[in-house]
């Protein structure tokens, strides 16, 4: 599927940031909030530049001055998921919700599963869905109007399309993420730097998207067998326990050693010119 | 069994903030040390707060002015334990050991499986097992004079009832904590807030309860099912694969959605009013 | 084997700190760069030392004033492992890769088995293996003058002895991690401070490696019963659930808490003097 | 998308059998074989049972008299796969290879993610993937002409899509799975009903395959709720702990046992009748 | 609590078997179905047994001669948790229902925690909770006559306090797990043996009893520290990789091999006589 | 280090079956009773096998009549461990105790980490270590005359070199094998081969290691990645979650499928020839 087919995303690869591609949010008028086509939409694009060659690292943020996303479009997402279940029994509901959360998830997930790193540029109105979202990228960047906030118990419910999976494996001050859970309070620029939720603030939403898709640029430079390599080892690692881990890693790079960007990369170091190396 | 019964702790909710339970370790003559007796108060007080509908959130604070508690009182326990058993050969003194850690780490852990989150408020000094019960905990607080130690090493044992299994999921510094844990020296509030291992510091131990309650309080105004909800998946998730945490979300959520919490979340959200919660 | 015979490393008991033993990187004129033999030597040093009853605390660093390490000497590497290789096949190349890698891993390893606390002291050039190698100590100090990096990516790999599992466990800024990784990028002391990569920072070369003498040192004047115990029990918890982890702490403790060192440990804090502990 | 318009698979929902779906594997001139079309086929068939109120159990056999399959079309897999690839970089091959391999995994995996139960009934050579897909259902049975194989060793690889990882949870008798994944032997239907590999073993195809069928619509006779979550329960414990599986069927059963199904189920026992049950 | 003291069962100790308990449930009249009441006594029991030094293998059978036990009261049960629950929020209702099924499930695992091995000695109707009753404990046997069923879809519910986590992790053939999970048909004494659910099959329930008993018996005879070591090292590797059933292991050891009962069982075992063990 | 120099142990490389390694333990007189340094050299041949390329199967069998082993040699190890140990602190031995067993498992689990695949032949006596020995292999024969025990309860002690690890995931039958653990009873040829201990059993003592030569030969004549890939993930499946085994397997494979071996074991088959492979 071509990407510019895609309806509520636009997607680009800046000419002047070779392998790099810029993944937008676009649909400024509601604050990009989420109804289900777009996480549809989402999972799609995330899956489709993971084995796209002409990418090499990529770069998420919102359309429009006032929001990153406010989360789930309520309104839609309530005509939709509850109203529509003409179930009764609340073990039958039970079925289709688990279904309907499970699709979500696993569209988000595409981020995660996505092969070339992530970076997240936010701005704005960050909230709920934004921080599901952004955990599940590599490296998160923000503007200084930024207002975040686990949203989620303010309308009721527990979080449920990974932030609380992800969020304390993200940051390590556990007593802070469950206060910002546990309280839907929100949360600025400065606290987020603190805490390591975000590795760098910009003064404006273009500074920090200009500061992403350089960074974003910078990884594409590297070769995309260590990069990827990197990217996967560091997910698995999180999960397991470090046995596992090194294990892990034995194996990935007993085929990953074999590359030719090895000796690229040692020559160019050498040399002291940029490398060039091979699609992948 | 009533909470004006237990004896080394005071129980009240007050009624100023509702939905609030405040804990209060009562042996400030002792620097609220503990012995066997008031563990097992401990855990019966959680246990029953967990299903206590009129808590949606609790406070665990220490009597008297200077500490929340010294930690273990050595010598009522030596007084107990080892020289109370009879027993020579080292198997059957090992078998009798093991019983007693698992028995005293089960009433710790009592704060943890609470449903309801836990926020302890600490002050003075806070040594041994005053850091195993504050990580059981889901938010520290401390006043400015608090001094924190992981004192086990200073009697020539490895902590055992929580502090190495869960201090370094609390705080994601883990050269701090191997120092701190492998030197028992001494730490202080500011240092607390920087590592993470405190969420606030304020300046008094009265402050630090008030805020404390505020926090408690304000948590409790939310949907209790968002709120107890949160609470165990983020417990779960500590302790398993992001993958693993998701599905568990899934199956939670599968029930928890079908709260008509959401629809009066919701609806006092558009209509600027605090929304009321069924009891749970 | 007597600590005088390795070739690549410098083993000394300094007399003014009893039972601590000071292990430094001995290759000064290539800045410490590592080459097969010297992975090996160094987990026969941390595998003696282990069992070591003289020692009760190591520091490692690294002579002269550039380098801790410069990580890999890759001009050995390259001539060693592939040029080595007369296999074709890819799947019998990544055999012994594969063997390769994991015997490496293991040797670096030796640091996180060793028994006894490790304070690893850095300064200068701290690329590559210089990560992965202290990730695997246990407290890590640092000089002002630092140049640390995940240099990996920059020869066309994935780190691939142990930094990509254990910083993340190491550090909890997650996002961090993942930048500094993916683009190989230099960080100095403050951001290593900063991110709690480091416990702290002095002035000069000779500063840090004091400072990590005088934590160790005061490491060994604790009972080695709970220094190695707490030293054990943490890395076990870093791995499992908070559950698994107390279980193996109440095991663990079921003979532990049968020494002697107990009661030398409160006697000698009644009489305010230092205790002597039998050797272990 | 209407299951007649599967190209390799026939799904029939036999009139006589109220809510089973027939799936048979339909190339029988090439005994079945294997080609990528046909495991995405495979794989959406399965997804769409999973949701379709239809079916409440679900039996899988192969048309033609010779084979159930005999496994990858080795042809077909060669000329596509590794021909197609223009790669000569070992780790860019790799990373093709493990794609692939994922996607086929992901396939086949569909069998056991389908919700509803899964009969396998097997004849004549099931050799290679045949195992794969058949320990990814729930029960086994063969016709007595059977001729197993794990066959992959022979054809110069390890079983990568599910067969080690799933024959030793399906069979307790290790050793033999050992014996029979490393040579590669042919294994008859006594010995695959001897060692747990099936459930039972009739005298020709037709015979496997009607009591297939009745094994599957008396499943289809029981609550819905109840099944889906059994199989579901027991796949989980499988990969879990007995603690976390146990917590697992908690929350699980917690929407569960709001059920109507109860009632219905107790009152039809009551009354010794066949309960019907809402559609799920 | 007096044994003597518990209303559903008796437990007494055979003169006849030194060191063995005999726990039998006591409501023949309801052929042993169980209502809550009964599974708390069952725990308190089972709990107390485990550091009752008395015994050091325990029995557990069923009075009368028609059932070990024909699972949950459902009459009881229906009276007490659903028509007894006022909530009508499903969200609520959950909540109990998890409280509910977490409290039963910790009943039946007193069994599996009881530091000492359980032989079950099952007969006519065990069906049901007689199954997660009997995989929680170490040995089944069972007269000729017994007729089990994992009953549970029968009644609309997915098995949940232990069965459907247990049975696969003692029995190895998975798709027999699954199909007599999945249809809820009875299996009788020779399946039941053929498949490993049962070590034997005796005549009569007497002789059952008489076997079970001398199995004890003979547990009995040997080391309480060898003999509980192995039980709780057992449990542990189900639950775990080999490489932590070994480190687990080695702990344990380290301290039950200074045991007293090594010499003693190796003097007695020169001396051909039975050796006698200190009480644990 | 030569393979003739091994002291307590022959290593031939029988000339009638090609890439097969016989290893026979060879201390008859005391009916291969083990001791310190045996199994020191077990697992310096094992690990010097897993690398060495002439070998690509490896029998594992006792010399003498009477016996495979009868275990651990008690005097000798009486001798050696708790006589030697002057520590009088328990913690102290408990440390002592912990090295031992930590450097036994890891001998004895060379033979689990050996590359190659290992049948096991016994006879005899084949008792204690014989069954955590075996069970660290893939395949066990057994001769008729073979009497196997779970010897350690009758010594005083819980198994700890791998039998309480190992053998419930060899046997399916849980409830057989805590039988046989807690009692320490014999079993015989046809029992071992009925729970699955045994893959087959022979008439003598020599048919049995003819068939185990003949098996060994047999899978070293097949591709040794294929061959050396499986025995590497049937292990790490049987330790992790199905999820997990799958994509240890991708991994694994996506070296592995880039091997010669493929095309070699194709053409050959359709050739009706035997394929040779290059060394590994």
């Amino acid at each position: 599927m071509a990407y510019y087919a895609f309806q509520h995303f636009t997607v680009r690869f800046p000419p002047e940031h070779q392998h790099v591609a810029h993944v937008e949010i676009n649909r400024p008028d509601k604050m990009n909030a989420f109804f289900e086509a777009m996480w549809l939409e989402l999972s799609q694009i995330f899956t489709q530049l993971s084995t796209d060659s002409s990418a090499r690292a990529i770069v998420l943020s919102g359309a429009g001055d006032r929001a990153f996303t406010t989360g789930l479009d309520v309104k839609a997402a309530s005509q939709g998921l509850l109203s529509g279940d003409a179930a009764t029994d609340p073990a039958r509901k039970a079925a289709h919700l688990r279904r309907h959360i499970a699709s979500f998830q696993d569209c988000i997930s595409a981020v995660e599963r996505c092969e070339k790193p992530v970076v997240v540029a936010m701005h704005g109105f960050s909230l709920g869905l934004a921080i599901d979202l952004s955990t599940a990228a590599d490296v998160r960047v923000c503007a200084r109007n930024v207002r975040f906030a686990v949203k989620e118990v303010d309308i009721g419910i527990a979080a449920d399309v990974g932030t609380l999976s992800r969020l304390p494996k993200v940051v390590g001050h556990y007593g802070w993420v469950k206060e910002v859970a546990l309280t839907a309070r929100e949360f600025g620029a400065d606290e987020a730097l603190r805490v390591g939720f975000v590795n760098a603030v910009y003064d404006t939403r273009e500074a920090t998207i200009v500061a992403a898709l350089e960074l974003a640029a910078y990884m594409a430079t590297k070769s995309p067998v260590a990069v990827q390599g990197t990217k996967e080892i560091l997910n698995w690692s999180r999960d397991h326990s470090v046995q596992d881990g090194l294990r892990y890693t034995t194996v990935w790079n007993s085929a990953a050693l074999q590359t030719q960007d090895m000796s690229a990369a040692l020559m160019s170091g050498l040399q002291k010119r940029t490398p060039t190396f091979e699609k992948l």
